[in-house]
């Protein structure tokens, strides 16, 4: 009876199936694998049992699969109680579930290894291993998060169109990018700026935390200089006192614990609001975007690397389930940044549970409004080539 | 003296400067034309003269300018008066311009009208062509517009990416679409329908008002059926009065009397707020996105066809021009549609200017709140494939 199971958890992203359909292929090969249940709709399926045989998948339907965007087995965003996980095991149990694959952010390490402590306490014979997801890329230990790529290659084409829009009909364009703790995501903006007068010209990230005053400050400082101004905020981002700026509107929260951001125009519209209000240019044209869920779901653009990565780690997880190692989360460890090369390992699910990882300071400029050529040598290599650009003038 | 002078206008698309690098290109083939002058900012750089020699810039940069996003010469939106008008005669004049290219929608057909109109009054050896542009579709005479496929399939890939992530999470997922008069970008949504239960579910259009009342009861019912929901939004719907919906919020105007809809996350906030209040539903997860300005300038993504028509469009502006054909708006007919093929045609400009084209009444479904196979069958072989998905369950 050693039997698998997978399931998929939190937001999905442009590759989480590429995960899902590694870790199904690997099993395929080998013997002491029973049963490939997929689980739908995370940890919540668990409780009635709503498995899928994915023996019965064809392969070529798997490879369809792995290119297409969301979670293919569903999703949950939900954090098991004690009482969850005693019902959890009757139904492991019952299943014969020796392997669980569990692909998700923090918030899926902690419930993996929630499950995998009490399995040990209980003396079941069960190994739990988280395979990492997230655009956010703030997981600890792993150089980079699968998922993060694809997401950092379209908020970077997408700035450089707003930059090349921008530059044909001026003002100031802000644009708000998802990253709830970090500013990973917000700072890949950056790739977008192909010369020194290009956007993004101001770059907000939650590590850097400013008054709405200096933003419009800046801002004018910057239409000053070059007519117009584009803006990369996230919508984690913090004002003088370290509050989220977001709290000023926003109430709703998750089972976690965490106000709602994306899915709502409003911190874009309030940002719009105070600089035209208070910007010292009368009159100025300020337009904002929310990049919403199309950052982790756009069908229309894939990095290849990211694609690649997260199918190994999808298959690396069954090979260490399949060795003598013990439950664990996969983490990248960048081994080569030209050209770029990496290495799929383990680590221990505690080391990845819970806490997120910022932006190191020193991939954020002094002024705390931009990044540093380090952040976009650790990040072009992910993303990839961009779509080349040239001005008239 | 026979110069030249090529100008862009209105919002940008995605392939607009495929079509200024097609007169380009032509019009260096043609001996009869003397200098090739672009002017920056649309009709606003003639006033001070802002003028680039076009003949200096090398073919090679010339075809990164036409994969640019935005108007790579600038552009306005700006509706010249009658002294605007004497202004630029003069300008022309002091020039020596003989062709005058303007490359925008419908608001830009109409100050080419304008223009040429008072030069013929003027016995002013003169001719002028409006080449068309615009993601909203909604130009007379012609088949599509150019930007128009790349932008449906900008949205196309939206809408596949969210349908997939809403069927992970569940839910009701509002995203809000360009198109001031017309639901021609919105109705594309429907591209990503790749099958039965997938979304959209309901696509609300400009053609067919609907009240909030109607909306909440169309979404109730599709949750019913499938748990979810995904609807598409054009940001210029109405109510059952006929009135715009983001009159509630919206009063910057631009000179062409146009309300702003863009650039904000209002109206989908206010969708959100009326489904979470008056749903049936309690506790119901709403999500609203506005697609915003990557409708338009997406860098990572174009149409095959829009690139190709869009750089004959161009093209062909200047072929008129050195043939006896007189002043004239260029447009695009349909010789077949599979194959697909299209040949480029010139009507005059007052058939184009001013008044827009809404979706006929047999691309709507009965209920008004969806689009019928026949407008799958014109949108399809524009856009070209999109990604290829598959589901689980």
């Amino acid at each position: 009876m050693n039997n698998m199971i997978i399931g998929q958890s939190g937001g999905p992203t442009r590759v989480i199936n590429q995960s899902l359909v590694g870790a199904i292929l690997e099993a395929k090969t080998h013997t002491d694998i029973g049963e490939i249940y997929g689980v739908k709709y995370g940890i919540t399926g668990v409780f009635d049992e709503q498995f899928i045989d994915l023996r019965k998948i064809s392969d070529e339907k798997l490879e369809t699969i792995a290119g297409t965007p969301g979670s293919a087995l569903g999703s949950c965003r939900h954090k098991p109680t004690p009482e969850d996980c005693e019902r959890i095991f009757e139904v492991f149990k019952k299943y014969g579930i020796k392997y669980y694959f569990y692909i998700g952010g923090n918030d899926t390490a902690e419930t993996a290894h929630i499950i995998s402590e009490i399995a040990a306490e209980k003396g079941y014979d069960f190994k739990a291993f988280h395979i990492p997801k997230t655009i956010d890329n703030d997981l600890q230990i792993t150089d980079h998060c699968p998922g993060y790529p694809s997401a950092a290659k379209y908020v970077a084409e997408c700035f450089l169109g707003n930059e090349l829009d921008n530059r044909s009909l001026k003002g100031v364009k802000i644009d708000v990018v998802m990253g709830r703790h970090a500013g990973w995501l917000t700072a890949a903006s950056a790739l977008a700026k192909f010369q020194e007068d290009a956007g993004p010209h101001l770059i907000y990230l939650p590590e850097a935390p400013k008054s709405l005053e200096e933003i419009t400050t800046e801002i004018d400082a910057t239409v000053d200089k070059y007519g117009r101004c584009v803006v990369a905020v996230s919508e984690g981002i913090k004002d003088e006192t370290g509050e989220l700026l977001a709290k000023k509107f926003s109430k709703e929260t998750d089972s976690h614990g965490n106000i709602q951001l994306s899915g709502t125009g409003a911190l874009g519209d309030l940002l719009a609001d105070h600089i035209k209000k208070n910007s010292k240019h009368d009159g100025l044209r300020v337009r904002t975007d929310t990049l919403g869920y199309a950052q982790r779901s756009y069908a229309g653009s894939v990095s290849q690397v990211d694609a690649q990565e997260a199918r190994l780690v999808g298959a690396e997880a069954v090979k260490f389930a399949m060795s003598d190692a013990k439950s664990g989360s996969i983490y990248i460890e960048r081994t080569s940044n030209s050209p770029y090369a990496s290495e799929i390992k383990l680590t221990e699910l505690k080391n990845v549970a819970k806490v997120t990882k910022d932006m190191p300071r020193d991939f954020i400029n002094d002024a705390g409004n931009g990044v540093t050529e380090k952040f976009l040598e650790y990040a072009a290599p992910l993303v990839g080539e961009i779509t080349p650009v040239a001005t008239l003038f």
